[in-house]
């Protein structure tokens, strides 16, 4: 339950090849061709040829209420599964408007409004997902999230990301970024 | 509404000088005499005699409701009053209990049970507070508290601290040091 931090190297090297980079809102990253992830520390030096470096960590649940925990860890699986060749970098910032927002005013919009919690419960455990916290660390972005998922999976995932991205909390982002890696 | 990351450290200079350093629970803090606080950046670098550095960030309302805000905000002073010469800094770590909890019961543990935000709102605005956030950082501590009042009110702050410290939210708190300050 410890944080655990991580640090993404966009560049010319790492394990995952990057198959499209899509600006979805917001500025765009640099175009790499590599993403190198390095868990266990926030201050991993940049390697040889990095043009962007986004860093993270994992934290509480923030949103999940005790009716909803239960199920959502019985079918949540773990990353780095043989089957999971393809994954996706997507980090995101809201708007102040969002910061701004009491508590239970978040979590209404969040999943009372937009299902995002049980939107991902219905991709699990096909698609798995962790994520990284970064607006206190004076990233550019409020969150990055991870996903893994097996090749056939792929249009399962777009899926998710296109209902998400139609729901009413993403009207509080105002940064993204999608990039879409294979192994 | 943007992160206000901040260093604290406690050495042999700064604007605020060391009263009293006691360690309520877990492990101590070196003493020192003085601790200079310095705004902006979660990388500012270590002065000269510093035996700790505390890091952290503000960050948005997590446990607080819509219904709750704007009585806070109507009734919450600036840092900095010219007649707060007092200060307390207190760090505290949070038990994996805690933090394996999901939102509801913690907020129903902080609020509905242990009053820890209606009891603040009892010295408000006496004692000045700003919370920074330092779990996701990979600091020693979860949370670092900021408060500020005047020598007149040294006695109510000790009973708001007293209150907080007696509730069952702190029977969460797996580690705090309680660092009075005057300027």
């Amino acid at each position: 339950m410890s944080p655990v931090a991580v640090s993404f190297f966009g560049g010319s090297s790492g394990l995952w090849r990057v198959e499209a980079m899509n600006t979805i809102v917001g500025e765009a990253l640099p175009q790499v061709a590599r993403l190198d992830v390095r868990e266990g520390s926030l201050s991993a030096l940049e390697p040889a040829g990095c043009r962007f470096a986004l860093r993270g960590s994992t934290g509480h649940l923030r949103y999940v209420l005790a009716h909803e925990k239960g199920g959502l860890a019985a079918v949540t699986p773990p990353l780095g599964r043989d089957t999971a060749t393809c994954a996706a970098l997507i980090p995101i910032r809201k708007s102040a408007a969002w910061w701004e927002l009491a508590q239970d005013e978040r979590r209404v919009i969040l999943q009372e409004r937009s299902k995002h919690i049980s939107l991902g419960l219905g991709y699990l455990p096909a698609v798995a997902r962790r994520l990284y916290h970064c607006r206190e660390l004076g990233e550019p972005f409020d969150f990055v999230t991870w996903f893994e998922h097996a090749p056939e999976d792929s249009e399962r995932f777009d899926e998710l990301v296109y209902a998400l991205r139609a729901s009413e909390e993403w009207q509080y982002v105002e940064r993204e970024v999608d990039i879409r890696l294979m192994r």
